[in-house]
């Protein structure tokens, strides 16, 4: 599981400081989580191929996280994709990128497949044998939701060095990774235990941004290995949280910590602060694993 | 009369290709001419002041000359903008605009006119004492104008040195730049043409793209100090020209010469093109006054 910070800056985008998207490598899915403008251009400084995503998740219909999806869709069209999209978001994304391509005079040749999203409560919105995606219904100025990707329990693993002990066929593998015994080449049956491990541990990724600071996420988060919760401002400016529906870098680390994740990454910074260190120190007095997200950065 | 090149490459943007966008400074105007992706950027990379702009003229509905306008507006939603802004552009604009502000709750703090175009024939969208504008009508694959910027003629200038003989009183210089004769000290009337210089020649610029060649454009732009014309294309690609409704290099010189243009600007390069020198030499065989376009310059 790997997540490539493609922006992390709040409202609008300067050099060097893009609006947020993110790349999550998990399983075999390359998934898009929101989309500000000059995704593309940050997609390409990654050198990630565009065709490999085939899902976009838009938390929100603020500017700064998607007006970077009606140039991509176009550049996709450009490419002469094929695949099917799946754009994930807000009810209303259909209606705007309709009326895009219906100005432009253009119609995508691959399919655009439009999950519109309205509910109040967690739902989960993508499922496939690897991987599940639910909502998390956050608290901002407009209809918002974070998005919780988990990785499904895997096949088991072969032991490769216990295997050596044994006469077993190859076309037997399968059967030993779906949890199967198996009989070896004198008719012996040996236990599915004596010759595989356990699968790798799962592992989730909690995308949260926008929101002011709202326990009643926690249950829904609760120890996920990596959490992004934005951090728009300082404790010093809670009152400019507050009012307009964002967190403190404290705030997002009291989630951290009451969630029990495993590491939590910081972003959504107001252009207000030319210096992020006091980010990182704020929310370290709270919970210790802190990474600062940064355009360009890759957390594994 | 200066020209800043904010974008001048076709379609997808790239790092350090951004798509079509222009600032025009003419007599007291900053005029934006269309706004793709990325725009904001370049404008504070190029240190504008976004205050300052108060027109932004759209020639098409393609996602690469506007597809950054709804974040500009954004952008000067959030830093406090007061002063109104005027949007041109083919109809369907104000719709997809007020769309996404709806959709983001949020409504300018500032007032927002969009003048919506129809009109196949040339017309005056904007006129002041300074400066005029009207479209040119161009042949693209959707609606699409082209801008004529006309500066009108300017007031007489004072002469000084003529000045420095006669003794009148600096309350009457404003009659002398309006073209009145004035009396002196002593009563005796001066004429005018002897404290005062013709204005200067009034600039015109015209911006031409996206647009198949096409010379019924001519008698509009005829004489202008400086073209814009678009060269998505060489030569040898012509067949793609005429398909896409674009110019090669060749056609843009030959508008610029049947036109008798003082410079021509070539921009809006298919990425196809590594090298962009063959542009300047297939144009410098029809038209010598080539200048390339360039991310970032300014021609004055």
């Amino acid at each position: 599981m790997k997540v490539t910070i493609l922006g992390c800056h709040s409202a609008s985008p300067h050099e060097n400081k893009n609006p947020t998207a993110q790349l999550l490598d998990i399983k075999a899915h390359r998934f898009l989580i929101d989309c500000g403008e000059g995704t593309q251009v940050q997609l390409r400084k990654a050198k990630v191929s565009f065709v490999h995503i085939k899902h976009v998740f838009i938390s929100h219909l603020h500017g700064d996280h998607f007006y970077g999806l009606p140039g991509l869709i176009s550049s996709f069209r450009l490419l002469g994709r094929e695949a099917p999209l799946h754009i994930y978001g807000p009810k209303g994304i259909k209606e705007v990128i309709t009326l895009l391509l219906k100005l432009a005079h253009s119609w995508t040749n691959f399919p655009l497949h439009f999950h519109e999203l309205t509910a109040q409560d967690s739902e989960v919105i993508f499922e496939d044998e690897h991987v599940s995606v639910r909502t998390i219904p956050l608290k901002h100025r407009v209809y918002t939701n974070g998005f919780l990707f988990s990785e499904k329990l895997g096949n088991r693993r072969l032991n490769k060095d216990a295997l050596a002990d044994y006469a077993i066929d190859k076309s037997q593998f399968s059967l030993l990774q779906a949890g199967k015994d198996v009989t070896d080449e004198t008719g012996t049956i040996i236990q599915n235990a004596a010759l595989t491990l356990d699968p790798h541990k799962p592992k989730k990724y909690a995308f949260c941004s926008d929101t002011a600071y709202d326990p009643s996420i926690v249950p829904l988060i609760q120890g996920v290995d990596l959490l992004y919760h934005e951090a728009t401002f300082l404790q010093q400016h809670a009152h400019l949280a507050a009012k307009t529906g964002h967190s403190t870098a404290q705030e997002a680390a009291a989630i951290a910590k009451e969630a029990a994740v495993g590491k939590l990454i910081l972003g959504h910074y107001s252009s207000r602060y030319k210096d992020l260190t006091p980010f990182i120190l704020e929310a370290q007095e709270i919970f210790p694993q802190i990474i600062l997200a940064a355009d360009g950065a890759v957390v594994s």
